[in-house]
């Protein structure tokens, strides 16, 4: 039988750009499930991977050349000898965006964003979902849609469980009364202010620069959305909380600017998880800059429960999960609006 | 009846040194009780409060002249009109170290030592136990001490339940196979690591520069102890926890490079508890720099229910609580020891 | 000063009925408040009291006469000596339905419903609401109304926090894709299905034999009512959590029917919850009859944090307190239509 | 190549005896593993098996015939194409006892006991231990042992990995100062008493009714062994827990008596576990009978986390694990003398 071929968006050298180009259709060997990609996300982490050096990817385990794309959904196309799937051909399912050995001690409390075979994954250092098809190399990592539309339904499985994965954190303080923060209410934080709004009675106020942003915020539930962050947020925040500060701040941000007001915001007890990778930290006194008898928490993924419960949301139609769609073939283009902040919605390329 | 006077260590002046002087034995008011010092332990903090500007002490509420000392245990002396106290007259009785309302919502969920109200208290602001007798608000505060000899629980009610403390919070993760570290096996630490191996499975570490102190933590039951901290400890402490790193870190130091060297010890998932109040914190990337998917805390102080977990493990005989004892009239001397770093264990002062 | 008086309708002897009499207005002293009552609601545990043995009673550390009513709100109306209270004179309050001794391992860990010192209190052995004014020993139990007419709040410290204190305690399971049923949608169901919804993201169902009450239920937020409890009750419940069962009970009812169906309902890791007296349990083997690697539980009462949790959902308008108000003359006729089951919503007394 | 056969303990009729017969040595497929087996456990279970009706083996998913044994340890032999296997051939290894898919809601929650499939597994409707060679169908369920003898690792798996997950399920409970009760400190209850012991601070108290099990209990680390169950023993258990009863019952009888002793004991707040499999309920008024805001839970197995916990605390020398060691030829014998309750210790057959 002759080789199939599909056009996949990939990285052929460390350092160098990606290009779209010309493989085979991958075979599912023992264990193994190919799905036919309806859609797959773009991310930032996108644009990272491809100035990294050759010694760092290499010290991850990532192999080069590799099809990017790791916010994947689309249609069973074929099982593997002796692979055990909770789905059937044809059906509509989204990919998990990370890997995991199912295996290992975090494996196995559930905590799987934490193990460490998820260095390597589909989409970061093996092949991802920017093409036709996709190799799956665990079921584990297949979740029925349902009805949902598999072509807009990859985001869900990153910056949505990234951002449930945070929320869900700090789930026991959305009490009654409590108020709960999030900085920066764009592709993640949007998604976050609507979990911390789902899963508990906190009051959510969302913090951002951009009116649009702002708007789109209070739209997506909030009870409020505040300019900054500036020097005057931190003031304004505790003001929120009764004055004694508020309750949960998640910055999906991450500079030192708003970890430092996040920081200030909170009242004792309080949490604060950072999920932006803008690089920031705190290096001034943490015994009193660290929220007194609270905790503060970072994180890089989701677990696959997270998922799961972020495609529950969806099916449920709880949640608004905002795209752009690009064809695969115009998927330079949408990195190139990603990356001068001119997308208005997670773009998601289509082949 | 003639006022009766009592010997008491005190400030009396925003800035000035603490004095021993004679001041009227209290009277207890309506809900309040009369304690008789049977020993008061002294605290790195006392020295910090000599030399306070009096705009901080005010903006805590606190007034003077007031006398120092909050370790204290000793005998229940007189109760007040309406005082509702679960002890008698002439029990052995030690005092919570910091106050609390009881009302508001950090009180009601237990997490006392969060209190606005715990600002000022008994030697922080109000007449301590540095003096042969003590007021106490609220009789929540006393916890009866049974067999226990009042001259030197005192260091229970702070030392020991701050570090109990610190060691609660990380409980869930000292299961067995894990590895729990100990920087600094000081006053304090020597609790923690107590309370690390008394309160779970894990291995216990401690991290010290003195000999003497690393021979007394194994001594306490540390399960080894590693010199440092200095450039090779992160390494030899990931080595620990089988390469991936250890579970739980509490730093009882808290410089900068104490902090650095424990977050790069830790596994994801791991904790890092800061106790220590060398004024360090981590100002590079927390993205990349905190445990991943992990847990930071800091915090000033103990709960109620920490200082009676620990007075229940004292009567049990579970733990050890080195005490150097000086007679009130040697304080001075006691507090030079202290900061000169002469003395071996807690002091405590009898009247 | 003369003695003022005022009506109250109180238990006069064990057994015996009780009666609306001529009492002396209270006099606040040391660490006391009196607080005007605006309304009390009436509960079905006041019709068990009117029956009480003198010696179940008195094992209780009752005293008798005493005046009923334990679900209080009004306006604070003096302060005794001494008495630290987080509100003003003329203030709207509510009373915690319960009183807790503030000293204990439960009231120091917030668990205050389990308090020793609980068996007595406002309106069960002590002097309770159903009178013009009614004393508080302790001002941990007052909790401030802001905006909230204290003439309906009543309710909302015994019916909504007991109800409250159920929902929190399933809490972690109210995540999405998860089931949540209330078996009884009455007064307390009512409030149950309520706090369900409003704490997590779970589907909520409402079971009842009542068409009223089931239409009432969906209006109240369930997201589906099902007539029952009857035979067929469990199958379409499992059916409801995709036939592997439902992840939470609460049984508002507590016969062994309920409890039986709804024990067969829960799947895996389920928790079933206890709240009506109606005296019910399951005698058969529990090894298989329980919800495997689940969790059963019973309570009677709230925390005085569920009490605060409750209050501030309803200042924020979150959910519906459905009374019917009566003349504290006219107290007598609303029991006997409580005991008829002729009371469409939880009655309250005005003075 | 010839078919190499092996000797096998085995079911082959529903109703029928077991007997050892001749059987093929499996061969790995794609994913699988090949244990040669040192030691397989023999469990209560085993003997109810040898009874199950058809109708009620086939409704789980079992078929017949096959191999008993789900307590199994040994070496790894060969490893199937496209296996992956954190242990190397020769290596000693456990096998975990019960089954489960990896996929499901429970599995990612690291709650794999509840997992549905584990309704079949190897020696229970599958081929299991009780041969010289079993076939491992996920490598999740392999545990490597270190230096500890797989001859007699077996029962860890299973007796070991019960226990420590009833344990594990109370142990937010065993703070200093509280009391932990086994009831029965046979083969499981042996094993829970040492993980009561090792997972936190509280006092423990073993019941039996054997005064050599009692004596045993003592050396294996019981504070205290009372003789029981009898009408007596909630009245004495009350009294060990300061007269406010006890704060955790594990009961690995399960009787009606036991159940409601253990019931009976409990303080508010307190826990009350279920283990043992005799059969009992508990038909009293739950309101009243169940632990006031307390806990009741029942299961049957252990998730693969406690299997690892338990051979991490062998591995360190903490637990005593005791054992009976049979030739294989000898199973029969094995199995009366479990029957008759003539084994003092949990017997393993040796191929």
């Amino acid at each position: 039988m002759p080789e199939r071929v599909m056009q996949a968006y990939r990285l052929t050298e460390w350092g160098g750009p990606a290009k779209l180009t010309e493989v085979p259709v991958p075979v599912p060997g023992p264990g193994q499930v190919l799905v036919k990609v309806a859609g797959c996300g773009l991310c930032h982490s996108d644009l990272d991977m491809m100035g990294m050096p050759a010694q760092y990817g290499e010290s991850l385990g990532w192999s080069m050349p590799f099809t990017l794309g790791h916010e994947t959904a689309g249609w069973l196309a074929e099982i593997g000898p002796g692979a055990v799937v909770d789905a059937v051909e044809g059906e509509a399912v989204a990919l998990a965006a990370a890997e995991s050995c199912g295996r290992c001690r975090y494996c196995l409390a559930g905590q799987d964003s934490a193990c460490p075979s998820g260095a390597a994954g589909r989409g970061y250092g093996r092949d991802g979902g920017l093409a036709e098809y996709v190799l799956v190399n665990d079921p584990r990592d297949i979740v029925p849609l349902g009805d949902l539309d598999p072509t807009t339904a990859g985001p869900l499985t990153d910056a949505g469980a990234t951002s449930y994965h945070a929320a869900r954190r700090v789930r026991s303080r959305l009490l009654p009364g409590a108020t709960a923060v999030v900085i920066g209410a764009g592709g993640l934080g949007a998604f976050g202010l609507q979990f911390l709004g789902l899963l508990g009675a906190a009051r959510v106020v969302a913090v951002d620069i951009s009116p649009e942003r702002r708007a789109r915020a209070v739209e997506l539930g909030a009870d409020e959305a505040m300019e900054g962050v500036d020097e005057s947020t931190t003031a304004r925040l505790r003001e929120r909380g009764g004055g004694a500060g508020v309750d949960v701040v998640l910055d999906f941000v991450g500079s030192d600017m708003t970890i430092a007001a996040g920081l200030g915001a909170l009242a004792p007890g309080g949490a604060f998880g950072l999920v932006g990778a803008a690089g920031g930290g705190f290096g001034a006194s943490w015994i009193y800059g660290l929220p007194r008898d609270g905790e503060v928490f970072t994180f890089q993924g989701s677990d696959l429960s997270d998922t799961r419960a972020v495609i529950a949301l969806a099916r449920a139609g709880a949640i608004t999960n905002e795209t752009e769609v690009f064809a695969l073939n115009d998927v330079e283009e949408a990195y190139r609006r990603f990356d001068d902040g001119r997308l208005h919605a997670r773009a998601v390329a289509v082949p």
